[in-house]
């Protein structure tokens, strides 16, 4: 019998009979492990326990302490969801069904629901966990598949274009039910712990707004009641964070269907908070060695043509004709800084050449994906592009991950480090991949960053490294990459002249700190609740007089505290009325002035945490802002002094 | 027999007969203005001294010593060369052959003409100017022109579209040569001092690419020879000041016909200058109480047709459909500030509100009219529109006017203002107009402006004052402008709660202080020649170390000026082809280093202007340094103190 060798996540080897499942490798590594296994990471993709390894398969097993446990558990809540909803409503349709990020849904149709029947259906979902059934895999035909489907158009959709060239597919039988599905799931319904149905929306089917609409209902599952608790009470704070209703109540931003889903408008205590994280970026940049360039936003497609983009991207391309010339706007901005790039004549001394801008970039989403700040069709990458020598890579990925680890520390983020590898259809030679991987894996370790490895998850043209920002909820969003490029030097015929006075090709470096300024927006916005540090904040400071007579004395205050965004809040109101205004608009710093602080020259200072401190000295606490301002301090502190 | 009244420039009227010409004016204003007189400007247009004056019209006598007088001399010029040009190539056919700012062209056709050929028609002309020929109106019917031109389907289709109404036409005549023309023109060809072909270039009939190709040939003229000396000594000079070549030779910007005409990418070099007027503007609009928003490029069409700019600009503009429904890209800024405005509440306390954006809009100008950083399909406005209750009008436009003011004088320009008043076909009440120009004139007048009036040439919805940048060479641009609205408001339905508690609707006011960056770049770049203030140069100090031996101290006087452009000059070159580099490149300061100064611990310095000074502090040079460019002085004066 012959065997094959797959590839364990240490690194080593271990070489099984051939037609071995996941979980007899999990066996083979130890009795133990096989009795725990759940499911099976083969080459990055997520498989049952039950799939055969292949040679030279990367072959990862889990089991209920791993991260993907998760997901499989959902997507049996998945299961269990759509089982208690045919057993209330017979008539209901099932398309698709799989876990998320933080749980699952499933498309239906045919039935007519709204989140009044949640409840109902999840107390039925609630006794099937407690019925414990066995969750079986079961192998047909496909044939036999399509006339079980017989009156399911989306089933046999999928069996025909997905399956088509299956002999057979798996169903997943639990009790009397059954899914046509791929798996992996748990081994019985009692092993989830807790389901919550969360709400309801519309969707299409295959995400296409020509096609079918169709109700998607959204859940979650953890493996305990604890757990989900902990993850409904995030939801809630993370519901009352949510940027979109900030955005709204802080004045930052809209959308406005008359001028353009997906295009915001920025309101001048938005636009205040973008322009200092541009400053920053800026100045970090400019240190760094990068210089500035400004490129169009309106390229006539040659450009994505040269560059490969019109290949891939066209779709997502807003287009237009000139002249009947096609146009199109920028869904990157690389091409643009290979052009300024082409025009002058390099030497291997002028290297690194290293190019920055706030780039507007356009990609069109379908419209129902759009979504605040998150999902747009035009945002603004502070993006730069390197051009360096191949011994210079490993320097300036060294410099670029620590400038994102600054930003991360100004703003107080966690990040997670992933490294993104070859992927089965790219360009470059063996040897240039080789080499580059394992300069950006010496970056990492020598830096002693701890980071996943996301195997095949590379760009066709080059390596990459992912970072996700973690916020202070927990949750992670797509941050920048870093990203080697082969490709468009080569595209772009690019080229400087060596010490040993040839032609030489240089590698393209991809990167960028925030990612897009949208999305980064966001993500501050929910980290921070809207109180941003007080070097972000559209208001620094308001002074309160505490009657008009003290209007005077208020405004010779603020002109001393010099040039920050400070206001008088001269409205006929309370003094106490003023300070809940001021915590309502998270203002870090509130300056009360009486008729004892006008006598006194002094101000009580009160910060967005109600510390109060009184008869305080007007040039300290200037000082103190300058200084506050000047640090990028994240907590407003001259009270925590 | 009864009388007409016509307005003088003096605000006077005067009566005169029915059927007076502008002469017969002249001639009851005095005998001596009479016989001097050459042209009219009758309701802000040039006419013939003929030509008779109507009841009501505002009539400006032009003599030898009006501004208008070179027009005239100029399209008597264009007459010559016309007549110069078919004495030696009868089979030339004429088109059209207007005056323009510095000259006149001719667009002719069915000859076939190069530069070669300019010297010997020049020598035609002046043997005309010499022959001093009477020039002479002459009235046609309309039909007889028409008979005259049965070969000519040029000066045919004027006669059928523009003069499709007169039953008569004028023509003037100089020895045997004629032309359609309205005039008006100088009495003789003799009066033409001086004439200068200049260059050949390819036109279109009415400018428009679908039609036949002419010719076109440049000239200029003048009353003296010496005039015309000294413009053509000006047009050298700023031939070598061009800024498309400035602009190759530093490095600044490319334009390139791939990535699309009249879309310029910005190099580091260039970005840097465009970055510092930003901050400026930014500072100044930030100081004036003015806070930055940021609108979508990008806005579906529903948007200019609220605002009327489709109406009026659906031919310049860039247009997409996207998901079936109709896109633009944003001509104007102003809509999109309206829409930030329209999303609060407003009362008359919270006003005046000032929006201010570096907007870049997109306006589709012919492709042949393309040319470097003037004419661009893409350019940036540092665009701010202000919203405010009819009282403050005044004030705020005072302020701009000082904004405007402070912009000119910080760059050694001189500016040209002109108010533009009414024009015919206007919206707004008769009130209102009256009270908005009143309140521009008297922010003029008490301001002490010098300005002219630019007689119903204000935009429909509002008067508006222009300014024109004067640069080095004495050449005014087209600047910023300053608009009265009271069209948007109405559009946006925009309103305020007034103090008596009802809505109101705001006037909004339309500025900029530099107008569009590419063009005020332009400007600066052929108004320095490229030699910029310190705050401005892309490369502000280069030390360069006269050996290898004293890098290392020019490294550390580097990091001792601070956080300025400096660069150190390592290349293996001589000292003096480093002096002479750094002047090439336009640096304002070079401080040279070698053995005596790194062991003294000082710098030699050495200024654009070639000033020397040994055996400087470099902190005594750093604190300068650090004055100059915080005071934005104009020209490196460390030495000239």
């Amino acid at each position: 019998m012959s065997e094959v060798t797959v590839t364990l996540p240490d690194g080593s080897e271990l070489s099984v009979p051939e037609g071995s499942s996941v979980e007899d490798v999990a066996y083979e590594i130890g009795p133990g492990l096989g009795a725990d296994t759940v499911a099976g990471v083969v080459n990055g993709e997520l498989v049952d326990k039950v799939d055969p390894v292949a040679d030279g398969d990367r072959v990862v097993i889990v089991t209920d302490q791993s991260d993907e446990y998760l997901q499989v558990l959902r997507h049996s809540a998945a299961h269990v969801f759509a089982q208690a909803l045919q057993r209330l409503f017979p008539e209901a349709k099932l398309t698709i069904g799989p876990p998320t990020d933080d749980g699952f849904y499933y498309d239906v149709t045919e039935v007519d629901l709204d989140e009044s029947d949640l409840d109902e259906i999840e107390s039925e979902m609630e006794s099937i966990l407690d019925a414990d059934y066995a969750i079986e895999r079961v192998e047909r035909s496909r044939e036999a598949a399509l006339d079980l489907y017989a009156d399911n158009e989306y089933k046999r959709d999928i069996l025909n274009t997905e399956a088509a060239d299956e002999d057979t597919v798996s169903f997943y039988v639990q009790d009397d039910w059954q899914d046509l599905c791929q798996g992996p799931h748990v081994d019985s319904t009692g092993e989830i712990g807790a389901v919550k149905l969360l709400n309801i929306s519309a969707s299409y089917w295959r995400g296409d707004e020509e096609n079918d609409t169709l109700t998607r209902v959204y859940g979650t599952a953890f493996g305990s009641e604890s757990a989900l608790e902990e993850f409904l009470d995030m939801r809630e704070e993370a519901k009352e964070r949510d940027h979109r209703k900030l955005g709204q109540e802080m004045d930052l931003f809209s959308i406005d269907e008359t001028t353009g889903p997906g295009l915001p408008l920025y309101h001048p205590a938005g636009k205040t908070v973008l322009r200092e994280l541009s400053e920053f970026a800026g100045r970090l940049n400019r240190e760094a060695g990068y210089e500035e360039v400004e490129t169009p936003h309106l390229f006539r497609t040659e450009l994505w043509k040269k560059s490969g983009h019109y290949d891939n991207y066209v779709d997502d391309m807003f287009l237009l004709d000139v002249n009947d010339e096609e146009y199109g706007l920028k869904p990157m901005n690389c091409p643009g800084h290979a052009t300024i790039f082409d025009q002058s004549n390099w030497s291997y001394r002028d290297f690194p050449v290293r190019y920055f801008e706030n780039g507007k970039v356009y990609r069109k989403e379908q419209r129902g994906e759009l979504s605040g700040l998150s999902r747009v069709w035009s945002f603004t990458i502070d993006d730069g592009h390197l051009f360096v020598r191949p011994d210079q890579i490993r320097a300036e990925i060294e410099q670029v991950i620590e400038l994102i680890f600054e930003v991360v520390e100004t703003l107080g983020l966690d990040v997670e480090v992933a490294l993104a590898t070859r992927p089965e259809k790219s360009v470059g030679s063996d040897e240039i991949w080789e080499q580059a991987e394992s300069q950006l894996r010496d970056v990492l370790d020598s830096g002693g960053y701890e980071y996943d490895i996301e195997d095949g998850d590379g760009a066709f043209y080059g390596p990459k490294i992912d970072f996700g920002f973690e916020d202070a909820l927990g949750r992670v969003w797509d941050g920048p990459t870093v990203q080697l490029d082969f490709n468009m030097p080569e595209r772009f015929d690019l080229s400087y002249t060596g010490e040993d006075n040839e032609e030489h090709r240089p590698v393209m470096i991809h990167r960028a700190l925030y990612g897009s300024y949208e999305r980064f927006f966001m993500v501050l916005i929910e980290h921070f609740d809207g109180n941003f540090p007080t070097w972000l904040a559209p208001e620094q400071v308001r002074i309160l007089p505490i009657s008009d007579d003290q209007l005077g004395y208020a405004h010779r205050v603020k002109n001393e505290l010099g040039d920050h965004r400070i206001e008088v809040d001269d409205r006929d109101w309370t003094i106490g009325r003023k300070i809940r205004a001021g915590h309502d608009d998270r203002v870090p710093y509130m300056l009360v002035v009486g008729g004892n602080e006008a006598e006194a020259g002094t101000v009580s200072v009160r910060d967005r945490f109600e510390n109060e401190a009184n008869d305080v000295d007007p040039e300290a606490f200037r000082d103190h802002l300058d200084e506050e301002i000047a640090e990028r301090t994240i907590e407003p502190d001259f009270l925590a002094e």
